[in-house]
């Protein structure tokens, strides 16, 4: 399952005490014959180290396995953080006997804090020996910080190829405080360049439109790696409609286990004059704690829906919007709608539509509700 | 005191009957001999009626009075509620003998229900008839909403001439769901266009700097009124500097008195390229949730404020920065600093400082903690 959904690779998960007690280190393999590598990164300026040295080894295209590990996040620790995270590789290489430079690092948990590097070393031997066609499971369990179950997620096609993937963390441009780590497998066989513009394009569509909590990680990383051992050459859009599906499984289950949240909010924009302005004023409703409080306290708040949208630039007439809470129009053309009364966010799955009527575009954004869970979570762990 | 510390300004505050057995409606009174007015006004796309109106009104730089309520915003209601919000200032202007054009509206409470208008009328009929040269604590004490205090403040001056204000809410780009209602009143002799000056002056240097949670109002105001009364004319940088210092007093007495918070934070930037760095820096860091909720925790993550920080564009290089939390150094250029236990963020004053080492431009943002008492409120509450 998981990683190892798609024929060939490998990988495993151990306990190699950089936390206590619990798994939390991960190796994928790509054992070939293509050795076709993409990823994206944070776009936060502190970079974690285990990101600077990924940049540079997915750089020409190519890798051949992963090593990721919570317990510690290796971020903000300067030029000896920087030298762990490349020794990190070339344990991996070392017991591969493969190049350094074909290995990606991921890392998340603490900031500030250097890795047991000890632990990292016999954990990275004893996850080598661990290796297994089976192992996509204890991977996806090795990465979990707060998470509270292990994602996956896979596509098997009918012809052969397959997606595979696994994800920690609840967010992308703005994961909370447990770092997004993403990697995505698949045998199809996908030139680097190929790989590379279906994963952009599938992260723009999923993980980019979820945002739990507005804030955004040093660690942040999505790999994807294809190896080509079905033999079969996928078409290009095909094969991004298919990653882009499995990229929205692993977004929507990162989601509903969101730090603390007691609903999943998907605030969908339509009738905008572009996509971009859905966007605009999809982000800044799901940014809102006025508005994510209310929706923690069951109240379809139109009143706040309006007025984060009220801060954004997007085309619209203020004067003819309307806004509906589960389908409930409460608020119609600039004006009091149906009663407020008939909407029940009792449910966990909660929708918020905003028409704009200034156009035929549309995008939804997927958050959570603010509550005293994700208070107490966050006043509590210390990144 | 408060609105009627300067010579001639009148104000009273009753209990209007708009919510149940509270003072909530203000009137100030400027009697002249001048009437000079300026105004800012929320910059949110959905404006209340009586933000809509006020504009009108202040736009010839004069009024002669202010009827401010709480219980009911009176926004998104729609063409029904400005002809409300005009009707307001006529009832008022009729009592006074004075023209509607001159009576500025301000109202906070409830979005998207229609203030009942009987009460209105009543209360300004009662307001009008209790107007008293020491009303303004009492005119203090009907805007507010969810404060716990009222909130005013006072610049007299030796020379014979004095600034007075109240204020209710928590914020003024960003307030909390308690829109900000601010008046302030001077008896020296300032031109309508000096006042204008020195308010936007003084509004950019003190409640554009208080950002509790981010969101903004749909009827922030902030009225200011001059009417010579001390016979005296105040240089403009003078009279500027002192109308700040009113205005910082009131902004900051907003951020203590903010829903649910525990901490008072002061976000400052020094070493900036820009004041705009600094501020764009201060700001983001201000307003990440995970910041503020380990702030709730007593925990001096300096690993959150590098994250939010490493969002902005400003200039800096992320390997060269440092991190204070009430004067100790946790991080320091780049790595590790002083040990974080020496930290104590047991009082409610917080300072948060960050070093850019890109110039020597500085600037602050104040906000609030994250807490169990915000989410409570503003889940509970519904605007």
């Amino acid at each position: 399952m998981s990683v190892t959904t798609p024929q060939g690779f490998l990988a495993s998960g151990v306990a190699a005490g950089i936390k206590e007690g619990k798994p939390d280190l991960a190796v994928v393999v790509n054992p070939g014959p293509e050795f076709s590598a993409a990823a994206v990164f944070t776009s936060n300026r502190f970079q974690a180290a285990p990101v600077r040295w990924s940049q540079q080894a997915v750089k020409n295209g190519q890798l051949q396995a992963v090593v990721l590990n919570s317990g510690g996040a290796n971020a903000c620790t300067g030029e000896a953080g920087y030298a762990d995270a490349i020794a990190t590789a070339a344990a991996l290489a070392k017991q591969l006997e493969i190049d350094t430079e074909d290995v990606a690092v991921c890392s998340t948990g603490l900031i500030g804090v250097r890795l047991p590097m000890d632990a990292v070393f016999a954990g990275i031997e004893f996850a080598v020996a661990g290796l297994s066609s089976a192992g996509g499971a204890d991977a996806a369990t090795a990465i979990m910080t707060t998470d509270t179950v292990p994602k996956t997620a896979e596509y098997v096609d009918q012809a052969g190829w397959s997606i595979g993937g696994m994800a920690k963390g609840a967010g992308m441009l703005a994961p909370a405080l447990a770092t997004m780590l993403v990697c995505v497998t698949t045998d199809a066989s996908v030139p680097p360049a190929v790989l590379d513009r279906a994963l952009r394009a599938a992260v723009s569509l999923t993980f980019d439109r979820a945002d739990s909590d507005g804030c955004m990680s040093t660690n942040d990383t999505v790999l994807a790696l294809a190896n080509g051992a079905s033999g079969i050459s996928v078409d290009e859009e095909e094969f991004t409609t298919r990653l882009a599906q499995v990229c929205w499984s692993l977004a929507r289950q990162l989601i509903a286990d969101a730090e603390g949240a007691e609903h999943d909010i998907e605030v969908r924009v339509t009738g905008a004059a572009s996509e971009a302005d859905a966007l605009e004023v999809a982000r800044a409703i799901a940014r809102s704690n006025l508005f994510k409080c209310a929706v923690f306290g069951n109240d379809p708040n139109w009143g706040r829906v309006l007025s984060a949208a009220g801060t954004c630039q997007a085309e619209f007439d203020p004067e003819h919007v309307d806004v509906l809470f589960n389908s409930v129009e409460v608020f119609r053309d600039g004006q009091l709608g149906e009663d407020r009364a008939k909407v029940d966010l009792g449910n966990r799955e909660v929708l918020v539509e905003v028409r704009l009527h200034a156009g035929e575009a549309s995008a939804s954004i997927w958050t959570n509700d603010l509550t005293y869970g994700y208070v107490k979570e966050n006043a509590e762990y210390s990144t």
